[in-house]
Formats: C-alpha cells, sequence, structure tokens
C-alpha cells in the first residue's frame, strides 16, 4: 500500500509547472519504487485562464497562495516563486500549519535561512531547499550526507550559468562582452535584466547558502565580496590563454589557517588544465576540499525548468519518506553555527593579473615596476606586444600578495600621466 | 542527548583503520551536529599484535569475525574485508541478526547483492553500499536520492584509477604501457597484480553495481563486455591527440530505444574537449544523463584510505540517523528488479578507431577500404604518415557501424597478406 500525501504548490510557472510535471508524469513510478502517492492537491498561480502545459484536476488552482499552505489535505509545500516576500510570510505560516517545505528559491534562504529553519525545528517540521543552488545537481544532499564525516577545507563555485556562458563564448568564438550577453539573451540563458548575474549577487546568494552548508558559518550577503564581469575584455581572454589561464567568474569559500572564512565572487584565471576550467556554457560546477575525500567536483545544469524541478521532486520525495515512515527530521546543518568570523577582503591573498594601458613610451615599464616592488609585489611574467596604436596593453602576472598592497600599487600606478585607463586586476586561483 | 550506538568492524586494515580514526577524530562533531554517538566496540582483525595507527580501547579487537557480527552490544556492522567468502556469510549473519551493514566490498554486492538486500529487507534493516563504488564520491545516494525524478538514459564512467592514472601519463608524459603500469604500482596506484584492474574486471563490477541502481536492472558481471588497455601504444594516444580525443578505459551502460541496456567495459576515444576526457591521474568520474535533469558529473578520488573510509562513515551515520530515529529503512533501488535485457555486443553500434600495421605498398589501402565497404562500414578520415620502416601504421576512423560488421571486417582483414599485425579497434564514444 503506498503512503498518500498531499502536495501544495507555490507558484506553477517555470519550474512550478516544470515539478507538476514531474509528479503526475513519475506518478507510477513513484507508487512501485518508492511506496509514495504524491498527489498535487492545491497549486496557487497569478492567472487561472493562463493556458498551461500540466493537467490539474478542478479546483486545484487558486489565485490565494494562504489557500494553499492552509490547506489541511496538503502535507508538503513546495516555493517556487521566487523573491523574498511574500515567499518568506507564506513559508512561515505553511511551517506554522506543521508542514513540510521545500524550496526552490535561493533570495529567501540566503537573507531569512535563520527565521525559517528556527520555526521549522520549533514544529518539528522539514525545510528543504537543493533547489535553490546549482538547479538539478544534488550538492546540497552530497555536503549534508555524503561528506559528513568530512571537515570541508575549501570550496570552490562556477554558480552562475549566465556569466560562464558569456565567458566560455567569449573564448570560443573571440567575441565581445556586449556581443556575447546579446547571445545569452537570445538562447534564454540570461534574464532581460541580467544585472544580479552579470555583478555577481545571483552567485554570492548561492555561495552563502553553500558556505551555510559546508562550513557551518552565517554570511551574510554583505559579507561576500563581490566583483562582476563587464570589464573583462577580448584581450584578456587572448592573453590568459597565451598564458596557460581560462577566465571563469569564481565563487570561493575557504577556511583560512587561522580559522576564518573567505568568501568572495570575481573573475578569476584558473589554470587551463583545472577541471573547473573545462566547465563550458550554461553549465555549473562545484569543487569542494574535504579532509577525508580530498577534492570532489560536482557538475550539471544549474538551471532551467526540468533540471530544477528535478531537484525539487527529489526534497519532494525525501520528506514525504521521511513523513510516511514515521523517521526524524532530516538533518542539516543550518542550525549549527559556528560563526567564523569573515576575512576583509584587504586581507586576501592571491596571485594577480594586471592589464595596465599605457602610452608606448620609453621608462613606462620602470616606473610600474618601481611601484609594485615598493608594495612588495613580485613579478612572475610580463608580456608586451608591440602595437601600432598610441597605447598598448601591458600585462604583468604577480606572485602571491595582500588585496590590501594590490590596491594601493594599483591606485598609485592608475595616477601616472603614462597610464590611460583604470587598470584590469584579474585575481588568480589555484582550484 | 546523543543516540549511543555500537560500531562493528569487520577488517581494520587500510579502509577499516579510516573508519575507526574518522569515527574517534569526529566523534564530538557527530554528537554535536547530528546527535549520535557512534562507537567502536568490536572489530575483527587477522593480527592482534599488529601495531595500528588507531587506538582502540582493549577487549575490542578479536581474530573472530563472528564475535563482531554476534555482538548484542553492535548495532552496525562495517565491512571492508572484500572479497566473496567469508564477507557474504558474515553480512548474511549480521543481517539476520538484526544489524544494519555497510558495506565497502564491491565483489560481494556485485555477485550476491540479491541474497543480501533479500535478507536485509526480511529482516527490517538496512545494506548500504556507498564505499562499494568509486570510493568517496556519493554517487550511489545521489542517484537513489538526488536522481529519483528521473529516467536514467545513460551513465558513463571512468571507474577505475589505475587504468586512468597509465592512460593519463601515456597521453601527458609518452611513455609505454609498461612504463606507466611501473610508475603506478611505484606510486601505489596500482596493485602487484594488476589483471583485473588493467582487464577492465575491476570497472565491470563496478558497472554491475550503478546498472543496478540507476536502472533497476540485475546484469551479472558475465554479461558486461570487457576489453583491457594492454593493448594501447604510446603512437594510438599520439594519433588520438591529433584526431582531437583522448583514450579512456570507459564504463559505458545505456538504455536503448528498444529499452534494452547496453553495458560494457573497453578504451574508448573521447573528444578531447568533452569533461570526462578532462579526468586525469588517479580520479574517477560518473556521467550520468537523466531525462529531467541533462547531463551530470560526478569526480573525485575512486579509492584510498581516507576517501574509502568517508564514505563507509556517510553510511554508517545515515544508518545511525534512521535508526534513533525511528524511521523506516532506507530507499534503494536494489530491489526493484526490471530484468532489461543486455544487448549483445555484436548488435552494439559505435563509430571506430582501428590501427592497421601493413607492409608499405601500393594497394593496400585499396584493399582495405574495400572490405570495409563490403561490410557498409564507412570511413570519416585516414591517417597514413611516410615512414622508413618496411610496416607502417595506417589509421582509420569510421563512422557508425555494428560490432558484428566490425568484427567480419577486421577478421578478413587481419588475413590480408600485407597486414603484419592483429588490427588495433578503439571505439569512439560521444559521451
Amino acid at each position: 500500500m503506498a503512503h498518500q500525501l498531499g502536495i501544495g504548490l507555490l507558484g506553477l510557472g517555470n519550474v512550478g509547472g516544470g515539478v507538476a510535471h514531474l509528479l503526475i508524469e513519475g506518478r507510477d513510478r513513484l507508487i512501485e519504487r518508492r511506496g509514495l502517492q504524491l498527489e498535487v492537491r492545491r497549486a496557487a498561480v497569478r492567472d487561472l485562464s493562463r493556458p498551461r502545459r500540466v493537467e490539474l484536476p478542478p479546483g486545484v488552482l487558486t489565485t490565494d497562495p494562504g489557500a494553499v499552505v492552509d490547506d489541511p489535505d496538503v502535507q508538503i509545500v513546495a516555493e517556487q516563486m521566487g523573491g523574498i516576500e511574500p515567499a518568506r510570510t507564506l513559508l512561515l505560516r505553511a511551517l506554522r500549519n506543521g508542514k513540510d517545505v521545500v524550496t526552490a528559491n535561493k533570495a529567501v534562504i540566503a537573507a531569512c535561512g535563520d527565521e525559517l529553519f528556527q520555526v521549522a525545528a520549533q514544529q518539528g517540521v522539514d525545510l528543504m531547499f537543493e533547489a535553490s543552488v546549482c538547479g538539478g545537481i544534488p550538492i546540497i544532499r552530497s555536503l549534508t550526507e555524503g561528506l559528513v564525516a568530512n571537515r570541508i577545507q575549501s570550496l570552490y563555485g562556477i554558480l552562475n550559468g549566465t556569466t560562464n556562458y558569456i565567458l566560455t563564448r567569449m573564448t570560443e568564438e573571440g567575441g565581445t562582452f556586449e556581443e556575447m550577453l546579446g547571445q545569452a539573451q537570445a538562447k534564454g540563458f540570461a534574464e532581460p535584466d541580467p544585472t544580479f548575474d552579470i555583478d555577481g549577487t545571483d552567485a554570492a546568494q548561492k555561495l552563502v547558502i553553500l558556505a551555510r552548508i559546508a562550513f557551518g558559518s552565517a554570511v551574510r550577503l554583505e559579507q561576500v565580496f563581490r566583483e562582476g564581469i563587464d570589464r573583462i575584455g577580448s584581450q584578456d581572454i587572448a592573453f590568459a590563454r597565451e598564458l596557460g589561464y581560462t577566465i571563469k567568474l569564481l565563487a570561493v569559500a575557504k577556511l583560512t589557517q587561522d580559522s576564518r572564512l573567505e568568501v568572495r565572487v570575481h573573475p578569476a584565471m584558473i589554470q587551463a588544465q583545472a577541471l573547473l576550467a573545462s566547465i563550458r556554457n550554461e553549465f555549473n560546477a562545484v569543487e569542494v576540499v574535504g579532509d577525508a575525500v580530498g577534492t570532489q567536483v560536482f557538475y550539471g545544469r544549474g538551471a532551467g525548468q526540468l533540471p530544477t524541478a528535478s531537484a525539487v521532486v527529489s526534497d519532494i520525495v525525501d520528506v514525504a519518506s521521511r513523513r510516511s515512515g514515521g523517521g526524524r527530521r532530516a538533518e542539516n546543518d543550518w542550525t549549527r553555527e559556528e560563526r567564523l568570523p569573515v576575512v576583509p577582503v584587504e586581507e586576501v591573498v592571491t596571485s594577480y593579473y594586471f592589464r595596465f594601458v599605457v602610452l608606448d613610451q620609453p621608462g613606462v615599464l620602470a616606473q610600474i615596476t618601481q611601484i609594485l616592488a615598493t608594495e612588495q609585489i613580485s613579478i612572475e611574467s610580463v608580456i608586451q606586444h608591440g602595437r601600432s596604436e598610441d597605447t598598448v596593453p601591458l600585462i604583468i602576472m604577480t606572485h602571491e600578495a595582500p588585496e590590501r598592497a594590490m590596491r594601493r600599487a594599483v591606485a598609485r600606478i592608475d595616477r601616472l600621466s603614462m597610464v590611460r585607463e583604470p587598470t584590469l586586476v584579474i585575481r588568480v586561483e589555484r582550484p
């Protein structure tokens, strides 16, 4: 005999429609393999008259999301509306009504996770969020369960499909940032307003969630250093290749030797032969280093209707198995609280790629290298190709130095009369 | 209050010692984060007097494995002895005694899984085996839980670290198979007798387990087509690079359009830009394609003391959480039984790389291509470099053709007087 459980959906758009589709299409399989009969009993939508791909019985659709979270026939609420409000209020109400909650909403988890998990714990119900980070990739589950015996040492992620698509196409086709952003929008990999993708905010929200699970540490979005990819030019891509590197928008969370946490999102040069350099187009990947397992990488589609819906359904099945079997709540590390201090970005130490745009005159290299030397930044390599223009790019790769010294040096260099544009800095990482 | 549970270890060698180390070193963390106090109460060893890295209280060690599986203070038995007997008998006895069982032993799961899972189901206890495939990579958990909403379409794996190390070093250093096997043995990545690694048996055992979980289908080891890497020469590695490919020992399990299963392990040419081509040295990776999530890849160390022990401990924690929380048994797909028919290897269709070793005489290309044409095997490209020797390698890449036609063609070609060595065939895959 299969256990019957009622599912309520908050949102039946792209992801929500995918969840309904997978639950209906997979119904028999879930009964047979898991002994679970999962029925969509309520679904809140904005517009009842909109045609939908999935057919739900009459009476299931409602324009009142409160009707979903209050419905006594609903045991599990799955939310895929996005944004903080009204999602937060609805999820709290669902939890207080004793329902298990599954969400695909990174914004509400990153911003209100503490409050939501506290209420879930009080109520003895589950709050699951696999789909909020990296779509279909089971990264939350892997960190929580698969790597439970490990102390995580570092986590590097390509967490944003839009920017990875743009950087990959710039690398493989040689186009400019603007051209490839246009291409990403035409293919549906970028929003009409891609600001939060391009400037690193989307990746930073996901990093807040991953850092919490991997390191048990509450990091606020404002504590994540963020830099976007809009200043990366075709010439940087070409120089990176010449130097044996690939440019990626990288999210980094790293435990330091003095038990602090580095959390940052910025373009990074990574060695071309590193696995993360091979992550192409709209795909996501997360590299985790644990003290027992060593390096692991999880790769897949970080967005899209069915990949994200697949993660939502995996959480629903997980919760439903426990609910039907009488087991205790899911283990997760949200409520454990280590509050590792976040390293101020000025103290972060990396190597650097500098692109100085300088007048093609004698003495410029001497002046720039003199300033770097004053800040104790030592040079690994220099590229200066002959050009016919007035200004030429001068590329310098450095050894490791603190961000503070780098910033001081760049500020001084940018005031030199021979330097004609603000210097472009890309940090070098070795995941 | 933490739940106390007794752990019994069968084997305290490399992996078993790692499990004891992680349980002891992680003791406080598991109490604090999971509410579980896991105590190693019994451990069966071969030699009591052997010095060990982990210190266990007096009375824990025994040379009688029966004392572990019969101990009333042991609730969870973790086995890492390897091999079929006596592991099978001991695990059955543990299950019949009502104990949950965790195993790192691929041989016993691949060969006796049906019997073991049947007894576990009768007894209402858990049997977990994450560590039996790909060491620390949480692939069983990801297939069972993370991808539960998917119908798996194909699975490609680099499942054997020894052969991947050898092929990577041959590619990057240019050495011969024998030289790189020696290097792998010196570094501890290959056994003194590496037969089962080299000939594909080790990967095939893992594939039997993965196919069961991914496709719900019982495949016997004898049904997995196996071909080893010992005939791959440095020149094949060089030709592969010239053609834009990388050679890997690939494990393939694929659902066909007529609902049959291809299961095979053999060297394969894969496109150099595919992610699996970037898996270097002793690392493992599994690429899974699900109908909802699309392509996912899981990457990490497939062997080694702590990576494997990490997977054993993740299973122990999982089982212990359920046992302490009163939840029902773990879901897995072993007992579901679809018995998809296995496609006979003669019917498998791939493209091929042929290395013919021929006399450098006129007419040889005409004769060979005539035979391929007779078998309806069409040619994609040909490489023949001028050489000074009597015999020259002639490389032909083909379009897709059934294995049967390929074998007939090669048998006829190998009988030609101008052909001086048995032809080397490498199948081409596009994961």
